[in-house]
């Protein structure tokens, strides 16, 4: 089945426009492993020498959407500097995943910013095709030594990464000024996740590493940010300066009215002065419409809103609380299916959750 | 080859997460096809019952891919009203196509919105999973008679479209109140066909049309709108209050040289008093970084330019001009590729053409 499902897909993906460089240089490449530059955002909990999210022997303590998901390798990046006049990249699938919400390009792909002096400046998206991929990302470049960043697919498993540049050029992991020293943890849904960012690099936990000089940890599980007791146990074992709670969308009222405190308190006993950030969840778009989801979307915010309140009451110190009001706007068009982000949203998104996170790492 | 790879696309597509109402009512429902109902965006001079957008004798005449591509019900919407407390679509595609670059729910898919007594707003995405498919998109209304829109699919080409509401409500054309009066024919690129927006609402031609109250004509035809002749007959045959050429990304410099002025020429010949809205290309975010594409763009808008100034010299009136400056912003985060833009890119493009149009329209 799998060589012909990615024979499949190549054929399917056959583009009717072209984006990416043409492969027509004559220069030969030389190639390093993402393992020997700089990785960010993968928990150093995690001890696989895949791009996973939660180490394996962990894996077996959470739930099995959850375990099968940490392989996914949403929010993981890799910096290195090069004064390569074109850079390519090769990374290898577990599986190639299809959506009908997202781009294989978000799903598969990955991401190339440069720095342009003063920020990351968006370079070029790499084309996955299939489950071994080869992508001439960018070329014509000035030459001059600059320092790079490559996010990781969003919804797969990419088990090799690899960068490649001139062979004439230098390749070399990031210098330590460009390796941020604060750490955020987010905990979270598929919104976490990144779905439907166009790109890995849109996903707001992305947007908010570059935007702020973080280093993000992207703990957002589709379907499956319910807040079980395990997963406050390996939040609490990574080392963070703030941890964002973004999971309201997933568990029904009733299990965050069961969940939310003891998972809150767990989080405390092991990381007893770290600010928590709750957020709650965006008014689903087709909950102003469809009376019910209207209902449930509304509880599951009070029970997040009572927990803090209880919480509060308790004397919780360094705990705060960010509403859904004014999360994505009020135009109704940051969605693609009425709960999930598009760039749109995740850069509102990012915009409010940036906004506490800059209070609380001051 | 068709039924495998159909079943094959249904069973990739199968989701990781569910976003769309759950098909579990017990109402019946009826249809109606969508050309007894109120079209839009269809131009008049296209004849077919297909959701095409040049009439098949016409396209003999054109270049093969901008044939193939006017199949593309890409602009085309659907207006109704009814009093349902749901809303299914049924749709036929004449192929499901599959891009690195787009979402199948923007490719193959259909957006709803809702009249809220002010705005057109967000309701529903319709998932496409086949050729043949049905997706109950909202439930639960709260019964009131309103007007609804759908966007139809931009990368294939949809061959049936049918509403289907509550057997018990009402299902009608859309009031002449809700019917936009002035009309703008928009002719250029994949960026005019709309990739790579999250969804069909989201190409720009179809943000417009909600916002001003237009009836938009989507013309952009993927990696083809080079300005041959007979598109200017083509485009000069459609009733229009502005027309708008965003036709610079595809032609070479040379063929913008040798084209724009001819093409604009002949135009103007068949509707000597409409005005005409030329639209530099957006600065394609890899061209910040490839030397060799930042000449390229830069030669195609100065070629555009100089033929806006011929004509402007030869005392040409009702000829407006759009330079790229400000079109998508100014943080790079506008595109999903370097080229095609995501909704942040569509709104901002939408925003400065709007701008324009409404001076044009007054």
């Amino acid at each position: 089945m799998k060589p012909r499902l990615s024979l499949l897909i190549l054929c399917i993906l056959l583009p009717l426009f072209s984006a990416a460089a043409q492969d027509t240089l004559k220069t030969a490449f030389k190639y390093k492993d993402a393992r020997e530059l700089t990785l960010l955002g993968k928990p150093a909990t995690v001890q696989d020498s895949g791009y996973h999210r939660i180490n394996e022997p962990q894996r077996k303590d959470v739930p099995k959407a959850v375990a099968g998901l940490a392989t996914n390798s949403a929010g993981i990046m890799v910096q290195f500097q090069t004064n390569s006049k074109a850079i390519k990249l090769k990374w290898a699938l577990a599986k190639f995943n299809t959506l009908w919400n997202m781009t294989p390009a978000a799903i598969n792909g990955l991401d190339l910013y440069g720095w342009n002096g003063k920020n990351w400046q968006y370079v070029a998206t790499a084309r996955p095709t299939a489950l071994q991929n080869e992508d001439l990302v960018v070329s014509n470049l000035d030459g001059q030594l600059r320092h790079y960043r490559v996010h990781l697919p969003l919804y797969a498993a990419a088990e090799q990464v690899q960068v490649g540049v001139e062979e004439s050029a230098t390749l070399e992991k990031a210098y330590q000024d460009f390796i941020p020293r604060k750490k955020v943890v987010i905990y979270g849904s598929s919104i976490t996740q990144g779905a439907s960012a166009s790109r890995p690099g849109m996903a707001y936990p992305a947007i908010l590493s570059r935007q702020l000089n973080l280093e993000t940890f992207n703990l957002g599980f589709s379907g499956s940010g319910k807040m079980e007791l395990p997963l406050a146990d390996i939040l609490g074992q990574m080392e963070a300066d703030v941890y964002v709670l973004d999971c309201v969308p997933n568990p029904s009222p009733e299990q965050i009215k069961e969940r939310a405190v003891p998972f809150i308190k767990r989080l405390r006993e092991l990381r007893p002065n770290t600010p928590i950030l709750m957020v709650e969840s965006i008014f689903r778009e087709n909950a102003h419409w469809d009376q019910e989801k209207k209902v449930t979307v509304t509880r599951q915010n009070q029970e997040f809103r009572k927990a803090f309140d209880q919480l509060k009451k308790e004397k919780f110190a360094n705990l705060y609380y960010l509403p859904t009001k004014d999360l994505i706007g009020h135009d109704h068009e940051a969605t693609l299916d009425g709960s999930h982000l598009t760039d749109v949203g995740f850069t509102r998104l990012a915009d409010k959750v940036g906004k506490q996170l800059k209070k609380l790492l001051r």
